[in-house]
């Protein structure tokens, strides 16, 4: 079976988290997550994040997306993104359509968002005839491979409250974040200012499952009802809130995370020697872009998954994930080496 | 652990489902569905139901009723369905809140509804200040546990196309309706007029996953941005198909509805001996429904799980499910008889 | 031109508003609702129903409904409202795709819903997997042409109140409603219990035209987002608000109102003379509804403008006006005694 | 009273509308669009627009350009617009809550968008994670007071049409590009490739009134079913219906817009001649864009009302009417010098 690098999402489901889903197949649980498993999932979660955070869990990551988003905003709200933001680009406008607000986006200068950029946006408050700003989204590992620092995120996040506006982040890929910042998540998160957070496990190792966490209380009253009419309540809970209870026994997620950014640093190292691509964004934690010639693109998919990001420019963008290995790496070099050579 | 009769979804995963997600957790697959184990299934479903049928694996049920419903609709139409249908009565008005349509309820007759209980709604078309009715929605096996049988919903389809409208059927227990009905699915469902086809998996062994049948291709033709802006598009798909591969294999869906369905009648069976108690409605799948005293009530749910149904009228409601036993059952029936004695 | 009783919104303008329309026309005025005129309307507003009431004007009645609505729910409450209610049966589904709500439609008595109809949906109260009930809306003067009296309106409130519902009246006839009673505009609104009214103008002889009003100002904290995002601010706003001011003036409202009402009571007594013609209402305000053959219908509607109410009963609606005549009953009399003789 | 320049909608009713509602305030008319003066109004407009133009009257500008995209789009597309755009901007968001589509902003020159521009967005077609590309919008005049050609309009309209995408134009003033391109509606609408218009009136000199115009009955055949939905259908018709038969009659559309056009290029020469005020937009119809230093522009404000347009550039705008006067230029621009001598 063919392998590649188009995504983190492609990769199947650590051998851990399976287990765990075998183990939580006992007997009967309550549905809806009244479990034990999702109590135990929701407690571990608080331990790493506060004890009040309030914790939701999802299918995926649109779904988190949009459930925190629809939590804290009103229609009549306007949510300021990255121009290559997922809820911007890759949701297939869920978001507008669930939340009813308007999407603002923002130029990305290495695929992040600065208060200057944002800054455009930041006027019409109490104004009725523009949408309101209600919430500042960033992604963090970005949807370009790169990472805000803690500083980054606590100017935006007090950009955000200055102006009585909440700060999410879409952490698809959170874990990847953490070991590259080597930081506990709830360094770059909560304590960073962040208000609502889509803690993402698919992209790393979980079959399925995402996690919505808000940092008050007073935010979330209502997102039991939200989740449900956004068609994201699991009925045999169970069985994510357990892959999440895994993922977190013996640091999982850590080491996920830590093999994947190892693997992008190796195809990064590899791909310089390579005569003729370009790399385009700093490798900061999973992902790889570069700029490969026309002609060799498809003949490298051919044996490789992966996707072209940007076609006007030739720019390509290679993920690596919990399962890629070495070999992977240096196969795809050697191939890509050959054809480059034949080009 | 405690076990019961609350729901369907109390139960676990079948065995050989988890199987057959171990099995396809080898190496890299293309994500969203791209994938040859997705395929393998939906060439599966279109066996069983016709070449042309269109086939988009969700997450759960709510999420199957509403990209059906919201893909063969438009905003202003009106969806008339039972007082006591899922749509209705369990989503959070996920319906009202995706398709942007009007729900109307009729009132049921053995959890059922008539073409002259819709016949009401059947009016205004044509006239823009009446939402216009335009897809009828049954539940097969209904909400009561009740069954529809084929010359019923023929009935209901006719009523819906000679006005212009599609039949939708809530297929969340289908699998308990044809081994009741003893029938092939496609007999009572594409064959006796049903356009659109929420088919179910989570309640009959699945661990996850529901499957949206359409029966003419050109109606289908925006549900893939639907499924995907309603936030049901599953990246690691073949996790979710390869349970419906496993659920034709062997006919492990039938024999799963199958044992249910005996369980049910075994509780009724044995329901009826206790004095006091009585059953209000025909058991003809895997619900049992009963009047038991008010003050029992708690009692029994103290060793099993199970719901009120209708307070007002001290009604509960009791699912069996693929994974009941016989001792389960005869656990409880021996404690509802010692509880009534005592009452 | 044929003159009739379709619809009290079928006659024309009242000759003083058009003056207030004309005398408004000067000049230059600050748009959406910031000029002088609006400010008094506004004042004069709160002189009759209280300091605190906050006042939205809009263009048309279903807006005004879906703005009190919107703004006092979330999309995961439900709306409770009699089946008969406009914002059930004539405004297209506008409630539900505007707020996401879902309607709970109660079978009326006389027109009316009772607290014992509504109980029914009264449940479910923080179980996720129901819409939340969250707001009771009733009509005064009902669609069936009947009122509810101050105790009937208390003891709805009250429920609301007791369950953390909100009250809402839709006022479209609401002038009709006072002079039936012989009551201040407060006393069945405000102070029986209302939180959200909307007060119609349209069919009360002005050109159009109506106001929401918000007896909690902590309740419509957002209403000026709202109404401009359901499209119901009006740019040139003094030319509605010039007729709310008229309409005040000299009690024009009132006048309008006891002279449409005498009109309807003729029509009644006009009528009971005539044999063969059934009164299925009573007559409490401006609408008188009956039962008339079906050969007859037709023949009728040739000369005077009328709907068909219950097409299966051959019940049909007749409304009267500010500008209808003693000669356009006494006409519209004479004919029905003709062709029942002849029928 | 205070006159001044801040918007065309800060004008009252032309003398002539106002007759004209008078004249139609007689006895009574079927509501809703049924009656002889919408019949006829409509048909100006297909002799204007050519007869198979299907027109829907609306309340507002907001309300035509939503009733419009719509029509013609699914939730799951986006629309294409200047950043600047009434409906990226002005509307409250009111188009993504109501279309439920994604708004991509392409950035301006001169007020308008380029074929080079949209392109960037002419991707992801058949791609189920991008919001479809389905409306390119354009406004004539546009937000800047400046002007698409007729051969940039068609280079829009066939890059649209290539796409299999609608080209929506928001013609809140067409009739003041009509006059300044000395060109029939016709010729640079429907014949330069536009598929559905919002003609606007209210901004020349009616009371209130727009008007949605589909230039292919297929596209519209929904349409009055969103008219209501949307909460634009008006019940007393023949009062906008009326204004759009006078505005038409002996071209009082283009005698406004022309004197409208012709306050403003007055405005124009006589602010160049004032020392330090720099006009950044070409003056093509009936806006003028100015840099006036800071400290004078809230002086100016305390004698006539204008708008701050752009804060950070310190850029206001000002809008001449159909009731501008050359004594309001010349006033206003005598203010100005003195304020700018004393600066």
């Amino acid at each position: 079976m063919k392998r590649g690098f188009a995504s983190d999402n492609n990769s199947g489901v650590h051998p851990l988290i399976l287990q765990a889903i075998e183990k939580a197949n006992v007997g009967h649980a309550v549905g809806y997550g009244g479990d034990q498993i999702t109590g135990q999932a929701v407690a571990r979660f608080r331990a790493e994040f506060g004890d009040d955070t309030d914790v939701y869990f999802v299918f995926n990551g649109t779904g988190a997306n949009v459930l925190g988003l629809s939590t804290v905003t009103r229609p009549f709200n306007s949510i300021i993104c990255a121009e290559t933001a997922h809820i911007q680009v890759d949701e297939c406008g869920a978001p507008e359509k669930l939340t009813g607000c308007k999407l603002l986006p923002v130029p990305v200068v290495g695929g992040k968002i600065t208060p200057e950029g944002i800054a455009q946006y930041l006027h019409g408050f109490d104004f009725e005839h523009h949408a309101q700003p209600g919430v500042i989204s960033i992604s963090q590992v970005t949807e370009m491979g790169t990472l805000y620092t803690v500083e980054e995120i606590r100017a935006i996040a007090d950009l955000a409250h200055r102006h009585g506006m909440f700060l999410h982040m879409d952490g698809a890929r959170l874990a990847n974040a953490a070991v590259a910042l080597d930081l506990p998540f709830r360094a770059f998160t909560r304590d960073a200012g962040v208000d609502v957070l889509s803690f993402g496990g698919t992209k790393n190792g979980l079959m399925l499952g995402e996690a919505v966490l808000f940092f008050n209380p007073e935010l979330s009253k209502n997102a039991k009802y939200i989740r449900k009419q956004s068609m994201q309540l699991y009925s045999k809970m169970r069985f994510v809130s357990c892959q999440f209870l895994a993922y977190f026994e013996d640091g999982l997620w850590k080491k996920n995370a830590e093999h994947a950014n190892r693997m992008a640093k190796l195809l990064e190292t590899e791909v310089r020697r390579v005569a003729g691509i370009q790399l385009t964004q700093p490798v900061q934690a999973n992902g790889v872009f570069a700029i490969v010639p026309p002609a060799v693109i498809p003949k490298l998919q051919e044996e490789y998954f992966f996707y072209m990001w940007d076609e006007s420019k030739s720019e390509v963008r290679w993920m690596t994930s919990f399962d890629t290995t070495e070999e992977d790496i240096h196969g795809f070099v050697a191939l890509l080496k050959k054809l480059m050579a034949a080009n």
